[in-house]
């Protein structure tokens, strides 16, 4: 009821602060016999690091995980998986100058309306830090959607105004903006050295492919397989928009263009993203979402002070150009966890 | 678990069919001392009924609710509202020569392959008749809402290609697609008649309003306001995309441009749609959705029977040419619904 | 979370009141293809009518119920099963005089402190009679469980301090009481005459008991079977105690007493009352809960109205002299449930 | 759904097993502005310890507790608070041996059928370590109630046929077994050595007391307090009955006898246990629990093996006499968790 919690069946809650002891993960409903190791989980956290692409801040985040139990012998065993991993480069010392101060595009006024009280020190709960919980327990759901051979791949298509012409899936690990776009990926890392260069930031769309899911995940009326795909994005801080298949643009078509003709071989297009009343009818699952700029950037601003007087303020410190890349495996957690909890629910029907 | 709640406080499970005995709603967690009557839920009713706008079908729905539970001597009581709408003008008969067969772009292929079974007639469960006892739910959800002097209200910006180039509020109630700019709704009349008369149907695009919404609505991390909608509204059959604020647009903006400055007398701009880190900010909540076409045209299609055989489909009965203007308040509903919701989950913080 | 909804998986809401419109229940979570009347629900009903046994009050309740959705030519769809009960016989005049006053050993005072409103009519949302869409749902259940041949029987044991020495399964169905002892049974009923004599009403002990019942049933730590299965006799308003397998004599004995030997051919004994560690083992689960004597007695009571005045109140209207016998079909509606979702649960497991 | 989280508003999940690497944690909903401690919370997991009772085992567990996230500067800050205990004293070695034989009276049997995979040492998730997360995430719950100064107490009433006579609170400090009579303390210690000579264990009845509690917690009609309760307290692994007030002697009451008069001045008694309808009245709130004799005995034991071969078993190790003490703190932490949830769940309803 809080918040902190994600899925039905195959539930997450996570926890921790941007500069607490530690950020975490409990997943409870992970089914027994899976073959997991911190390795495993780690090499999803590898892929957000900071410092892996143009567009991030030279901040050093190790993010060691250490799986705390529910694992025994090397598989779960169907009880709650405990995963912790503990801040190191944490210098909270920078953010003192910003503790009675509101960032704009920031939670922290609105964390302080709503508690009464705030943690400061990087954002504190609202800091993208705690997303590196969302990657760790996105693995494990990774892989237990892996044994139905069910893959979940993310991949920038747009940064900076820059759009990709091509999707070549292969290319994607091959650039470090996961790019299936070469080319474009090339125009995009120009794009963020001259906005580094004018002290601002960019946004970008993200495109999430789900590929093998089986017909029949999702659940009428509320939980359709699309909302809840939407939520689950859409609560990454920085996604404004979420959109399934051919999504704003089926608004400005007829419904003979927009319909998908069946044929015995299978749907003749995929303009419904793989969704039909919210059901996944076997087609590849295809969503895309908005990424905003992020908000701290180098430039002055104007804002307030927490007893409402007007200030300046010029954030320093350590800040990505953009949240891409490093919320393309966060939307690759999401999409994971919300396909491994349908999967399950969907085995509770009968 | 099964999808029919919506809510985690202010919850409500919908229930029935499009040719069934009814459909309805339940409402558990409704504050008592609320003044609720059948003419008040009635006001929300009739604007969803077919007839009432030139893309609509000409069935005719009274959709007369009755409460049967939780309000005595004209107040709620804390009690479960249990709320049903009989169905009467249903000819289910109509669908007898469907039942074999799946409609393109409809969920018939998959609810038979979630289910193994289905309820042809009308889509049963995955018609937008479900979406009478939404509203019906919703019209409560607004009455708390009005306590609160929060006030919801949906318009039509898109249609069939058309955009509005002006939102006069004031104007919405006064022409039948609940569209703000009266010439761009002529002009969208005019596209629908053209529309009906090649066989075919028509997408759009809905914005929400809510006004006077206080600072410190939404839960972090998972059940931020922001998701929380996406979810409502992607609930919606025909909606396949969601943003906020400036949503899409946001990703082809910079930071300096994106954030929105803070003065002592209120936010100097509105791009973030009244949502930072998933909380509201005091400031007006703006959400667009994308309406996809309906998939029921009077064109013959390509589709398979149960069998898999491929046939030849064209679909008689009445059907309207777009979702809008009978998805706004549907529309109204969901975000009444979600709104409702967070406001008392806000109550349980201290 | 406002308390009407029982389950996880197998989801009931029910709500109405004494002396509204209706009172029903709403389950969300039925599997499909199951075979569902209104005569199947209608039996168990029956079994809970009035006038059936010589501790019931003379009102007469048709109790028909009528089944408004999620069944389609004879079958679940698995969407949302809606059942309504209209009341009828309900004479909410003879509540008049009590408006004000609360009456011992019952919720008036309690929810009036709760919600600052309450319907006095025959307890409203508080009365026995919410037991009736109890009853109407576990018949749904019973028919998943059936689907499994596992059985549940309750029975009294305990009646005005005259308890069973036998337990013929076979006779519960042959005498008012649903006592196991016949010559129980018959020593029963001459308490019962008696004590309506002195204006008294009695209490009791009910046992239930589930065959069939597979390994595995249960969740830990919190949702142990055995607690899930307290909980939900522990919400029927007259109990208040539950135990299971051995209960309370366990705390008597020693470990090398109360343990249940394992043998090849099963357990020796069954001291655990089917459930170890919160989980069924195959076993039959026993459990036991006490019935407390009906408040509403015929005799002169000390009280206070509104105002906090005293008063003496004198209840009159129909009133039964025990909730045994009708409160034994509750009984067993709630371990149907409880085991229907606890079945439902297990399938989520992998 | 796993059921390893207890509470709607004021959430918990716990984790980790009896020789894992750690037992922990995560309560989700606790409001912000609590001056929560590392100590605070200790001072109640120190009083689960062994070794501070005649009935318990040698094994020395430190059990320190770390406060990893939800904290900022001493106060709650209403983001989840993650509690971790590592685990050390912890032999892993001594339950080789039973790695394939199923112990009577242990839950070894029906994890194994539940998930197919067990962690077999020490009964690893099902073990009574795991409470050890449970009392330290009720003294979280506990300083909530203290704001609005409910106390909860727990103590021994029955210990291997031994019973109280008297009640004094202030007793219950001053004797090994928190028992308020201390001669009968004195005989159950004697009972203690006793059967710790024949090599058995000991069951006994732990009496729960509530004061200060407000009226009105408690949901109906499902979620009422004292079903709430009774889940709690038998989510215990060695609670096999429950009861409220007069709870089991109430059964052979009559309604003039149990029924507490209501006076200007308050309840003239309290055989309700303090709640009526399943909302608290006001009064105190009183629950008993059957504690079963521990099943790890030191006498040789029948039972099988996972082929189903019979085997013989003595189970050596450290282990309890009687689960009293050790439970009482346990008992307490289920009580606190209950109210505290109940009385933010309270502040939704208007």
């Amino acid at each position: 009821m809080a918040g902190n919690t994600f899925g039905t069946v195959f539930r997450v809650t996570t926890w921790g602060e941007s500069h607490g002891t530690a950020v975490g993960a409990t997943i409870d409903g992970c089914p027994p016999g899976l073959a997991l190791t911190p390795e495993l989980i780690q090499r999803d956290l590898d892929r957000r690091r900071p410092g892996t692409g143009g567009a991030a801040s030279p901040r050093q985040e190790p993010d060691r995980v250490e799986i705390l139990s529910g694992v025994f012998e090397g598989q779960t065993t169907g009880t709650p998986i405990a995963l912790a991993i503990y801040n190191k480069d944490a210098h909270s010392k920078s953010y003192d100058h910003l503790k009675d101060i509101f960032r704009p595009g920031h939670g922290d006024i609105t964390y302080l309306k709503k508690y009464g009280i705030r943690d400061h020190r990087g954002g504190g709960r609202a800091s993208a830090r705690e997303t590196a919980a969302r990657v760790a327990a996105g693995a494990v759901a990774r892989l237990l959607l892996a044994r139905h051979e069910i893959t979940v791949t993310a991949y920038t298509v747009a940064l900076g105004g820059i759009s990709v012409t091509s999707r070549d899936l292969a290319a994607i690990d091959q650039n470090r903006l996961f790019c299936p776009d070469p080319a474009a990926a090339q125009r995009m890392e120009e794009k963020i050295v001259a906005t580094r260069n004018a002290g601002d930031t960019l946004g970008g769309i993200v495109e999430i492919i789900a590929q093998n899911c089986p017909a029949g995940l999702g659940e009428p009326v509320f939980d359709k397989l699309d909302g809840e795909l939407a939520r689950a994005l859409m609560s990454i801080g920085a996604v404004k928009g979420v959109e399934i298949g051919e999504g704003f643009a089926a608004a400005g078509l007829t419904g003979s263009q927009n319909n998908d003709p069946l044929t015995p071989t299978g749907f003749a297009s995929n303009r419904s993203g793989g969704i039909l009343a919210g059901i996944s009818n076997g087609d590849d699952i295809v969503a895309r979402v908005a990424v905003k700029p992020i908000p701290s950037i180098a430039r002055e601003q104007q804002s307030i002070d927490r007893h409402g007087e007007a200030v300046t303020i010029k954030i320093g410190g350590r800040h990505d150009i953009s949240a891409i890349p490093r919320i393309i495996p966060v939307c690759e957690a999401m999409v994971c966890l919300t396909l491994a909890d349908h999967l399950l629910r969907q085995r509770a029907i009968n």
